[in-house]
Formats: structure tokens, sequence, C-alpha cells
């Protein structure tokens, strides 16, 4: 390990991994019996109970700007959580949050927060049973940061694992790449963001139903910090498999490449806050995009397939028929993406 | 409202509870079927599962300094989150924490935080499934935050409420008073803590098991923020009874009286971390008195008993023979006392 902790601890990216590896070490009882966590590292643990799971997960919060196109913390904090039950197979059903904010914080700008919180749980029909509110002098802290828990349930049966993958599965997203990312990095560099591009932040929570229903859904995934090429990457490293994604079939905004461009990021790299990316039986993907693209999902797309590989990889072919490899991304990326 | 968060807004005090209220207004599912949540705001949340009630909390600690006698803020982070279950006579079942850290932080001393917080876990028995890491900039955070959520299972016959304590109830502590806040405050004046006084950071899962086994609990509650004061008040407004402490029966240590003269605190007002207040069947009181001093509590005492009370509130019956009102507390008190 380093000396200190660096931005790019925390932008999801290997760095963040390896770090997670070391903490993951001091922990002698990393799951309940019969359950999974800290080995599995998925987006939520699970805990049996009877014939369901407990689906259980924790993110905080430290977007900057805390308004920002699209949403604001608040929202972002209760679909993050939503979406890491709903990537599991699992029904979201009650979440706690705590609230970390300074001195001097405007309580009408902590009221809107709280209100986009409020809506999105109220929409997801998830109920708010807990929390905590903490004040840091200022100066302590920039603003606020927001941690939410979630509790869903899924059925054993029905349980979507990351390690499901298996050669021959199709990769399918619900919806275009890196909007969320490419709208905070604009606004942290501080440009316009045009009026076009909003962050993409919103629970996938229906996306998983429409997809559970068709079947055949082996893994899921919600690309967030580290974006598709840290998704991807963990999926195909948990999985044993490599996955093959088509450069021309990825669905990305031409605002999201011009910042990228001006910016010097790879959009693969950016967080994405309502999209999920599906491995599914190949026999079952058709129908599943024409199913999400029916009820809304219209950038549904397959991007990609799952290919044996004794070493997992993620390779992209791409548009001028080479192939790359795409890497986990390291160093900072974007600093307070979500 | 005032118009911006303030300290007192922080300091678990009458403050916080008001700025609660506010915010537990803009949720509308405030509970699962059948469980308790945003309504009772007791120590932990309770969600139906069959026999068994989940018992679920969350809290943020933004204690200062992080590393203070008697422990550091992930000791104090694992046993706060293991004590809010078993006030409710919830078994610790599995915990997942976020860290939100500084850039520049020193890796030695974050390893040395989670150590503390898995050296709890594992005397504890208590699995850490999940969890979250971010890094704020130089500057926007001073130094971490950690974020614990609990899950634990209580049988629903075990159940312990806030709402239950009977006139007639004897009220017990298990240890001496406002340890915790005193060494805080005594740290963050930039007074050399004696060496005999340390914090009481420990989780009070054994305390609650000697007493849950004796029977006749109605009512139990760790008095962390806002102190003995608050937790007191709490349980008297949510059981509809008044409560009178005698003065000259609390256990409070002649440094912690020392301190708090020094620096015109309450001590009724200054977090515990390691106590649990009970409010217990009077036929069972000494029972439970005497089974504490066995197993390990030689402080633990009868302080009060529970009172007919058409309004709820708190009496103390000083040394000197007065009867005075014990107020919620208000203002700042200490900030970042856990």
């Amino acid at each position: 390990m380093e000396k200190t902790v660096t931005l790019a601890h925390g932008a999801g990216g290997l760095e963040t991994a390896l770090l997670v590896k070391e903490l993951v070490k001091l922990f002698a009882i990393k799951n309940t019996p019969g359950g999974t966590g800290l080995r599995e590292l998925e987006d939520s643990a699970l805990i049996p109970l009877g014939e369901y799971y407990l689906a259980v997960t924790a993110d905080s919060y430290t977007v900057n700007p805390i308004f920002f196109p699209g949403g604001d913390i608040g929202k972002l904090a209760a679909t993050g959580t939503i979406n890491d039950l709903a990537v599991m197979g699992a029904e979201p059903l009650a979440m706690l949050d705590t609230v970390v904010v300074e001195e001097g914080f405007p309580l009408e700008d902590l009221s809107k927060i709280m209100n986009s919180m409020a809506r999105v749980l109220e929409e997801e029909k998830v109920a708010l049973v807990g929390g905590d509110v903490k004040v840091m002098p200022k100066g302590a802290l920039d603003k606020i940061v927001i941690t939410t828990m979630g509790l869903g349930l899924v059925e054993k049966n029905r349980i979507v694992r990351n390690s499901g993958l298996k050669p021959g599965d199709v990769i399918i997203i619900n919806g275009t790449v890196g909007d969320h990312g490419a709208v905070i990095m604009a606004c942290q560099a501080g440009i316009e963001v045009e009026t076009s591009l909003v962050s993409d932040c919103a629970p996938v929570t229906k996306a998983m139903r429409i997809a559970l229903e068709v079947g055949g859904v082996h893994a899921a995934k919600d690309p967030t910090r580290g974006g598709l090429a840290m998704a991807l990457n963990d999926l195909a490293k948990k999985s044993g498999v490599s996955i093959l994604v088509h450069e021309e079939k990825l669905p990305i905004r031409e605002e999201v490449i011009a910042y990228c461009e001006m910016l010097g990021v790879d959009p693969l790299t950016l967080a994405c806050e309502g999209r999920v990316v599906l491995g599914v039986d190949r026999e079952v993907a058709a129908e599943i995009v024409e199913a999400l693209r029916e009820k809304g999902y219209r950038e549904a797309t397959v991007i990609g397939e799952v290919i044996e590989g004794r070493v997992p990889r993620v390779y992209m072919r791409t548009k001028i028929g080479g192939t790359r490899i795409v890497e986990e991304p390291r160093g900072e990326i974007v600093p307070r993406i979500c």
C-alpha cells in the first residue's frame, strides 16, 4: 500500500479494488452462515432467510456538485442503493439514510435533497425506516455526505449473481453510456452543460423486472464508479470468462463523446446511475431487448458477448476493425462522481 | 426552521429532534407492513419476518479526535451500531460500513481504525458483509467519516420497545455516566486527559443478555448523543410516563464532574458509548443489578423510578433534597462527540 489515501483510492477503479482487498483481510467474519458478503463483494450481500435471501447494501454519496442536471445527491443516493438491490434480482423493501452536513448549510437545500430522496422512495414503494443526522463544524466538510443502506428480498431461485456469466451469453445495456459521469465532469470543469444532456440517474428496478420476466438473466450490474469498463471487468473476473464488446454497438451520446474528448477521459470509465448491464442467455437476448425498448428503454441494445477466457479479460472490437483490451480503470478519473 | 444548519442540529438534543421531525414529514412510507420505522424513531427499526423481527439501524460517526483514550472512530462505529440493535433485545447478526476519507489520510491510520472495528465485530461474532469507500479531495473533509448499518434478529416475544416503561418500574444503568463525552470534550478543549479516565465505548450486548435472562425488562436505551438527559426524556415521552432520578445514586466519576465544572457542561448531557439505561419491573430490579455486578458491571445501580406523568417529564431529586426538571438538552453541547 502507498502511505496515504489518494483520490484514485476512491475512484472505483483498480486502486479502490486493491485498497478494499487489503481492508477486507482485517475482518474475520465475512458473511452470515449460508450467505455472501466481503468475499464475493457483489452489489448487495445476501443473508439467507427461509425461501428468501435478504439483500443488503450500503453506499456513501459525496457527489460534487450536489445539485446537477438530472438530479441531486438525494435522488442519487436513493437510486444508487435501490439499484444495488435490483441488480441482484431483489425487490427493494426498506432504506435507512444518514446525513452528515456542514454547519451553515441552507436548510432549504437540505429539504430539497431529502425531498428528492423521498420522491424516489415513494415511486419505488420503498420505506425509509431509520437514519441519522450529524453536523460537522464549518470548514470540516464540504457541504454534505449522504449514506444510504438498502434492504431487499429475493426468492432464492430468482437471485442474479455477478458470477453467473457463461460463454455464449449476450451482453445488453438498457440505455446510453456515461451520461451521469459526463454531466458531473463537465460541471466540475466549469463547462456549461448542454441542455440536451442530463444525468441518467434513475432506478433500474423496472428494467430488471422486465428482463427477469422474460428470464435467462445470468448476471447484472449497474456500471457506476469506474463505468462500463469496471463493471464488465468485474463481471468477467467473478464469472471466470472474457467479454467482447463491439464499439460500434455502444450507445454513447454525441455530447458525452464531445466532453470526453475535450477533457481526455474514456467514456467507458464514466459512471452511469440509471443503467444496468445484463448478461443473458443468447436465446432470449432479442426478446429482452425488444421488451426493454417497448417499455421505454428506447436505447436498450446488445453491446457484446461472453467468450471463453482462461484469463478473464474485456476486449473491444473497435470501429476500424481492431481489438483492444478494456482495462480496469486506474487513477483519479472524476473525483466525487457519486 | 432556522435558515441554516447549526451545530445544535447535530448535538442530539432538542434541535436535532425538531429537525428530524421536519425531515421525517417528507417521507410517505415510514415503515414496512407490520414493522416500525420513522414514526417510532427507536434505536432500531423493526421489519417483521415470521416469528422474528429484523432490527436495522444506521449511524454516521464524525467524532473528533478520531483516536481518543479508550477507543477510536472504528471501535465507536462498530459498538454504536451493535448497541442500537442490542437495546431492542436483538442479537446483532451483520454489519455494513462505509468510509468517507480525506485525500492524504494516512493509510496506516485507516488500517488501525478498520482493525479496531474488526476486533469488535469478531468479539461480538458479527459479520461485516459489505460497505463502500469514498475519498474526498484534501480540504473537503476533516479526516474521516464512518457510517455503519447493523442488522439483528429478535424473537417477537423478546422485543424491548422504547414505549414499554410503566409506572412503578425501576431505572437501572450498567455503569458510570458521561465518560465518553468527558474524554472527547477534554480532548477538544486541549486538556490533557487523566490516565484514569477513558471512554466507556463498548458493546452493551452482554449487559442486555444478562438483564433479558432475568426478565422483566420493559425498555432499554443507550444514552449516546444528548446523554442520559436525552435518553430518559425520550423513554418518558414514548412511554407516556415520568421518570424520577436520584442525584445521589448517579454513578459519575470524579474526573467527569471535574471536567464538567471546568467546561460548564451538565454531565447528564454527555454521551455514553457503553452504557444502557434499563426500565425494569420493580420485582426483578435487585436481581438484575446483582447479576450485572457479578458479571463485571461493578458500577451497575438503580438510579431512579418511573412515576405517573400526564405530561411526560424527567425529574431529579437533588442531593440537597430539592427536585428539578431534567430538560432535553439544547444547544451545541459537544460537537463531533460520536
